[in-house]
């Protein structure tokens, strides 16, 4: 069962541009966009399982530099 | 794939009570919680997959009474 | 200027699935997704300028039946 | 009269993982989901009185590495 | 043990003054304020047990006309 | 002691246009704008004094259809 | 014109028995409340006019050590 | 396409003043309020389109020393 999400993001400070270009080489990462509103980032993952959508999310997008809020919305079947 | 996920409610004005009682009867449910704070109902769910997971959420818990909001919190693999 | 945004949608009730339904068949949107999480509904839009985006935004996408509350994060070019 | 509550947890950059792994061992936490959506934990909690609830959140939970925001939602009788 | 707590008060469009007068005559509300900001009445309660304040919460105040959301902080002992 | 402040306005469905145009009329409003984002109108006030605020805010901000949520931002003098 | 109002505020970590005794003694302070909930402390302050509230919130509270976030509620006149 | 918006900032700690006065002086910057409620600052900027918009956002404001988080509402026509 692939599962498919949007991770919204709050970025400290100015890092938002450095976090855009990090999160883009990710695996799993579908679509980066840099947004204005109450999130800095909007960033579209597909991963083949929970087991690898949690590896993506606490492992590589929770670690980049100037990441500090992460609002994970999965996308549900209608 | 299993899934485990917990639902933060907020219920309007006095409907606490009775859509803790309608929920609690709802098949899917493990647990149900009122709670003090900024939620008024925590509901702890167990769904085959993502599909039953939609079904639950956006079928039965959101056309219960009183329920205005709900944010749903996917428990991860860690 | 195009504009392309992401608008974050709560949906009261049980409307999610009509919401659905309503806003994919909007003049100027790209793609709707049901999400769990804080918010029911992301709905990518494209627009020429700011005023098709005001338009979208106030008198189509607001006016859907179930909408209770939107937030729209514009992308910015970086 | 015995207390108990789920404290939502929003915990900074890559800290997720530790900060689920020390939780667990605090006295008094029944039980610790890594959840998605916008917390990062999900701690229930059960305490003897307000005292040792109090001294469980402010010197134990919030004392944990990576934790910034704590949400306690105290669960009522109804 | 006696619990104390403070209930932040969303209300719905012109009913804050209403409100306010209701609420200042439930059994176990100490004060009540009006106030600017994200809030719009600061609610004082002081309860024998947590069964009283689960009652004076869920079928006394949020009873109210016009109150949509209650956000309770529970004092803590330092 | 003249007040100033703004007043940040969440509105309900596709009110927007016609509260836009109503707040605009009241006395003590020096501008409205209609905004993309997590809200949707801003209003700035100036009133003479924190009783006129309170009026402008309880008897007539609050009273136009279609508003129902505002976070009201009071200047400060630095 | 005097003003009272209620500072609600987030403190990072463990700061908040420290912060909850700095800000106690901070003249103009009537009442310092720790919390659970989505806040972790509630103070109550009195000031003469605007310019002493803004130096009490900007100078001094805002200044104790841990204090992350504050929301200022004015105390409105009914 | 000139683009008009309002900036809606968190300051960490006791920085209000200092960001206050560097926000100032940033090219593009109409008017800078210092609020109390549940943001620090008020900016109001005026750009010529949503590249010097972006710029404005993320390279000067965002870099501004104790600026910790920007809700930016992008002014619409109606």
């Amino acid at each position: 069962m692939a599962l498919s999400a949007f991770i919204l993001i709050e970025v400290a400070g100015d890092h938002t541009k450095s976090a855009f270009k990090t999160i883009q080489r990710i695996s799993g990462v579908k679509a980066v966009y840099t947004v204005s509103g109450s999130y800095d980032l909007i960033v579209q993952v597909e991963t083949e399982n929970l087991q690898t959508l949690s590896d993506l999310l606490l492992s590589k997008i929770r670690a980049v530099d100037g990441v500090t809020k992460t609002n994970t919305c999965l996308v549900l079947n209608v």
